[in-house]
């Protein structure tokens, strides 16, 4: 390991990094305070723009120390891709992207380990629900587009807004499954029209509240897995069997010295 | 096994069958969308036509290949169900037949394999339930019966949209169920005539929001269940067993060989 | 077991119970009807009254069979309420309790064993979950009783309705719970005149949440508890022990036979 | 023990305690009623008063009979607090530190010892929640400056109200997080001026919700190995080792026996 990349790695530089967004954060927080934002505005400018060198500075450090294999790591990556989002010009047009220096305050989540553990835990548990996504997405999409081809071509104007493209019917869905407002907001404006309507909501609510349950729970016995196979190596159920498989040699020695002793 | 099943079930005709309904469901997410209907409407309809008429040879030639046992698979008959819903001719009153096209895209569920399992581990799960769901639906017909009885005879307009036939009272119940504007749309406007109704209300809610959670409890203590079982089978707890009994044999083995020389 | 309750446990005659109030249960259902009941009003009249004569003379039945150790079941005690209530004269300002024979139908859940077995589950659940439930109800109490002390006294008429009496302030905050319109129906008529408000309602909807999250907890970890011990009885564990014990004893035996064999 | 320990510690100390709290609780309930209170304000008052004055009597012996250790327990302050607020003067400005009167019913909490061991373990549960709390608290704190930043300065009254500053975007989130009229109250305004919006709202509810999923699993998986834990130390696996263990020096023993035969 190189001089730098211990220095990099060190407690008190990555405590240094901590501190700096954290600064950052709470300057980004104040400056949403218009009054405050009008009289330090050019303090608020500066620091801001000290920070993001200073992460300039730290980023470009790590390339040179761990060169290619600084490209191996998702967290590089992740740290690169929000500094470099900061670094775009944000002027005219693009002056919404100033806002979105605010996902410099997301490298907490790769600078602090404890979240980086449970950012890497979060992102585990996906590939275990990919099958039960792939069904709820199937599912829908087939009800997105039933209700965009039934419902969207109502003429009638709030109908329109609701399922008029295939976009607002999965929104309205989206609405659907989290269950606000159904009723009042999109099952009758519906019903008037379609009195039958009520079966494919109904439907909808139970087949998505079924799949959302049996997604938790599948994340839940993938969990529960991973923790009792840690339990078990803990544990140790294989020196159990071990330890008997020991006890056989004992005894096989022993019935050997006994035929020794009988031949002898 | 037959040519023309070893035809059918290859991997590469199945990716074929995939890609089919993929390319379907993405014209029908496009044929949602009215200039692009307009524009290209005829395409549309010639590649829909083409499409379906490749799942009917496909399901013919399955029908060819496995005669009797075909039906003996509850995914051929979903198969069979949904391109037969997809020939009906749907034309004036029937036009809404149309829409139904789309149930097409849930053939994915019975033609890719993960999501095959899915269905099946969620169909597995139902039968568990029966027993708490018949609970859910003998609380829920009471109530429902009930609420139209008392609240659904007061000759006030609000309430007999709410409560006025079993039907309606019903689908109030099942809003009530998702906990979505119970006050202000349902409990108010019955409270200003049953100033008690609000016992009822509540009783309702935690009734059937316990009701769920068991059902909920019980899908995954069975999950859990099933998982345990695998695990022992694979860990192999009776294996343990097994040793020590092979441990009682080496012993008895021993004391043999000891009688014998003592005897000897 | 006498001849009458032989009869009395006989399958058959659960059936024909079971059918009974199933039709019952139609028949209340049916009856919600207007215009059915206009017409076979009285026909509906007399198979209700023949169904709770048969329910009459059975219980009646039960009681001459089993006599006291009739009262030891709280089964017998519910089929035995759910009876009364419905041989009630409703007539005149009583009308409502009509509405009551429709808790018949509930007999089904003392009548199937399945489901019998379902609700003797979820009683068994609460005892696990009394200190819970207290704390919960404790953290109600206080909360409803500072809402109508300080927003109930606040000479708002939008208030006075929501938090106006402890009553009121309970069924608000039994809203609040379920997070239904808690925002605009409650929070905002509230923040209008204390502006702090606010932290009173995050800090009770956390609190809530995450207690009615551990009663959750508590009683999916009481079921795993239940199914655990009866799977560890069933595998058996202790037997392992007893393995171990029976071949400490063979080598126990074993080295007697050695000890005598060096005295012989 | 002192005498004074050994009363305060006594059964019927402990009841007489629960059972002043519980009439506290009962008064501070009927004294919302305004006629109650105010043909009873007197007596209420005085009642008040007098159990005020016991509690700290009680809190005071208790100071006395374990001086410093007193300090030492969390519940004790937790009961100092609670009593020093309720003697601070209450009127003027400072009325409504009369309705917090009502925090003494949390007395309860730490004098029934099974409330007590369920706030000792929801408090047990934090500290395994401190990473993935801290992960949706950076991602929400993100997400409410970004909202405060794009649409909080539209120059729109509804937005302004909604994201104005930080603390009503994160209030607006809250509301979101609960999904309580999200579509209504705070999506469709937005989606008036920013029809790109929605990106933001979908991304937020999925994100915030499958964290708050997350730590609910990882308080259940916690639970779960307290329990198993426990479990085990009871049935004792370790035992089974350590019965292996003794077999192991019965067989050594043996063969030592038996070496000793050969030799001798």
């Amino acid at each position: 390991m190189s001089r730098l990349q211990a220095f990099l790695e060190h407690r008190n530089f990555t405590f240094f990094i901590i501190g700096l967004i954290l600064l950052n954060a709470a300057l980004l927080g104040l400056e949403t305070d218009d009054v405050l934002r009008e009289t330090y505005g050019g303090l608020f400018h500066r620091l801001d723009q000290l920070i993001l060198g200073i992460f300039v500075v730290e980023l470009s450090a790590k390339l040179v120390a761990y060169r290619k294999s600084f490209f191996s790591s998702g967290w590089n990556w992740f740290d690169l891709i929000i500094v470099t989002i900061c670094l775009i010009p944000a002027s005219g047009p693009l002056s919404v992207l100033r806002a979105l220096r605010v996902f410099r305050v997301l490298r907490l989540l790769s600078v602090v380990p404890s979240l980086r553990r449970v950012i890497s835990a979060l992102l585990q548990a996906i590939p275990g629900m990919t099958s039960i996504l792939s069904v709820l997405l199937v599912i829908y999409y087939v009800a997105a587009v039933l209700a965009t081809h039934i419902f969207g071509n109502s003429h009638d104007a709030e109908l329109e807004t609701l399922f008029g493209s295939i976009g607002q019917s999965m929104f309205t869905l989206f609405q659907m499954m989290t269950l606000d407002g159904w009723r009042t907001e999109i099952a009758e404006p519906v019903l008037v029209l379609y009195p039958w309507a009520w079966v494919f909501f109904v439907i909808f609510i139970i087949i998505t509240s079924f799949a959302v349950l049996n997604l938790f729970i599948g994340v839940i016995v993938d969990a529960m897995n991973i923790i009792h196979e840690e339990e078990n190596r803990e544990k140790g159920d294989v020196p159990l069997h071990a330890d008997i498989k020991l006890l056989r040699a004992d005894i096989e020695e022993l019935r050997r010295q006994l035929a020794s002793q009988k031949t002898g």
